[in-house]
């Protein structure tokens, strides 16, 4: 029983302001309906989020005769988010209204030897900056800024444990960027932000057991239970990607063999692809995305090389989805990322094919696969919605607890 | 969000009992100390369980010069509960106290020819009747009697989906066990009873994140999550025995190849061994348990056959549990059923180093492995505790909730 009462009523703060974020206006009566919650706490909730300025009323609905129903929906302007999705060769910031439109982007480009913690913070630092003055809010109407990092992050200490791409360890990020950035900050990893952007936005909505999968460079799947995101006793849960495939198989960068990554990343595709057909054309060595692209095209237009990697690839993906499906038993499993946007529909349908030959009848038949709807990045939509739940569970608390102060008051 | 206020009630009153059975006697303020509830919260629910007889107050402790604070234990013999273990050769009945105490047992040998529901049924109701009449309790006390059923079980609906031993198909077993049994009655799986039972009395209670490998003749994975087994959205959750270990290796009984269940449950390490040994006098080509347990006393006595097929038995095992350590990041990996309690202490050291080769360094850092601690049948106990958990579940409904009534009248 780690569950504090403190957590559930933040929980249920979520569900109802994911519920009227779906489906605004709503009456109070419609959110303790599709939440499963009283009216009584829906009542008290929807109170301190119109108090907050996250909701706004909007009128009043008849009520078959009965007394007229007030409508709340979500207040647009009563803040704004921001999102930042670091990769390893971009980083790309939104800003956000609560309606979560994104009203302004910055882009900046990695190079290659950009390898220092220091330089990484100014970029975000600066980037952060620019949508401010673009967007034209009002700085002090920023709720947070949510940071989505690849690699294993110490969520509630704000730092870095290791990082593949830059050979980082133990960098204290968030104490870093809050001595150039104001707002309260939050840390998590790309497969976490994806997760939490398909509860509250897209396709884990209303939905209890979701498998959220990750593909692209790295494979991982992120999991939803009982609507809120499982992150594991160290935050690391979701390492589906360094799940056994095939005993003794390909070696993976991990050190053990026959990973799931090695044959559903994109190199491992590529690898699919180099097996197949050695000297395609579609083959581009140094080039991932290249070739992901190149082969999608392929897959579109029938050529048999392409549509046997996709079938291939579907082939591993379809056997590790199904062992997700038998052991997880969820509603949804979700295919997100770049690789799984690129190749798409073929790759679903065959996916579809692959697990229904491998799963078992029961879990099969209960779960949907499908890809992912949200039309923006979700990796910086969902660090954004990191910031939206920190402020949320931080309501009725003296003072907003912000990871950067803290972690910046240790550092000096 | 599916979580309705009333489950939320439902665990946290699962929550305060178990913490109270244990912990006996404990005033109201340790167990909101335990627990992470409020000392409200635990007040009412305290107040519920005294009222309903499942709780006693027992006296009074100083508490430093303040208010003496009044303490509360189970009442054991508050009521009685009923646990069925129903596998493929036998049918074990324990009756329990309310701390969970066996106060009588009755077992029933299943020939291989009983195939009817209908036999099975009486054999389950005879036993039952056995238990109440040897314990002396009063009939009007026992709570509820829990059936644990290898197969797919509709939990709600108290119906045996598909049941590969006996070869049934939608049994409603609830149903007819309702015409020969008065109690409340309650069906699940038996890996589900296992980590329930861990849940409440074992390696699992007080933890928030844990998986409870069974071993046995087929093999399963339970899962709790925040204190709380995830049953999945059709009640299948666990299926790790047919999660893939190796990408069309041994051919599995549910058709697929390379299942884990091929190669650690009870026929999968007689294979390990033959392939190891084809004439062992350790191979009982016909006996898995005389087999499994020539095994263990040859891998106790030093026996290099015996102690080379426990180390190629924990390495398929060690790989398949660092794939449930990298995507859940348990707090507890606990073995359990009968051929991990035969194999005991030697395949616990063997599959701790294989996790340990296997397993990512940040989870495989927060993760224990340990054999279940629980001295009695875990299955029979789990099952009781289904009981436990309907009569709590079912506090402040105008009536009980009995699985058997609502099916026995739709029987009808």
């Amino acid at each position: 029983m780690k569950r504090t009462s403190r957590d559930i009523r933040t929980a249920n703060r979520y569900g109802v302001l994911r519920q009227i974020i779906a489906d605004s206006p709503a009456s109070r009566q419609e959110v303790a309906a599709a939440t499963g919650l009283s009216l009584a706490t829906v009542a008290t909730l929807v109170g301190e989020l119109l108090e907050l300025g996250l909701l706004t009323e909007v009128g009043f609905e008849d009520s078959d005769g009965g007394r007229p129903r007030g409508l709340v929906a979500v207040h647009a302007a009563g803040g704004a988010l921001i999102g930042v999705d670091v990769a390893e060769t971009y980083i790309h910031v939104e800003l956000f209204d609560l309606a979560l439109k994104v009203l302004a982007r910055a882009d900046t480009e990695l190079k290659p030897g950009m390898k220092q913690p220091d330089q990484m913070v100014a970029h975000i630092a600066d980037a952060i900056a620019s949508v401010v003055v673009q967007s034209g809010v009002e700085p002090g109407t920023v709720l947070g800024a949510g940071i989505s990092m690849p690699g294993q992050v110490d969520r509630e200490g704000g730092s870095l444990l290791y990082a593949p791409n830059w050979d980082w360890h133990d960098v204290p990020l968030l104490g870093l960027l809050a001595e150039h950035v104001d707002y309260p900050l939050y840390l998590d990893n790309p497969l976490h932000a994806c997760t939490v952007a398909e509860l509250w936005f897209g396709a884990a909505r209303g939905r209890s057991d979701v498998v959220v999968v990750n593909l692209g460079t790295g494979v991982g799947a992120g999991i939803a239970l009982n609507g809120e995101l499982h992150r594991g006793i160290t935050n690391s849960a979701g390492e589906w990607g360094h799940t056994t495939l095939v005993l003794d198989g390909r070696l993976c960068h991990c050190g053990n063999r026959g990973c799931v990554e090695t044959y559903v990343g994109a190199p491992g595709i590529m690898r699919n692809l180099r097996e197949l057909s050695p000297d395609s054309p579609m083959l581009h060595p140094d080039d991932q995305t290249a070739t992901i692209e190149a082969l999608a095209s392929g897959a579109a237009a029938g050529d048999p090389v392409a549509v046997e990697v996709v079938r291939e690839t579907a082939r591993y993906l379809g056997a590790a989805i199904s062992d997700l499906v038998n052991l997880l038993n969820p509603e949804v499993v979700v295919l997100s990322s770049w690789v799984a946007g690129k190749l798409g529909r073929p790759l679903l349908d065959e996916v579809r094919e692959a697990v229904a030959r491998r799963a078992l009848a029961r879990p099969l038949a209960a779960t949907e696969i499908v890809l992912c709807p949200i039309p923006t990045d979700p990796v910086s939509l969902g660090a954004a919605t990191f910031a939206l739940e920190g402020s949320l569970a931080s309501v009725g608390q003296k003072a907003p607890r912000t990871a950067s102060k803290t972690l910046g008051d240790r550092d000096r």
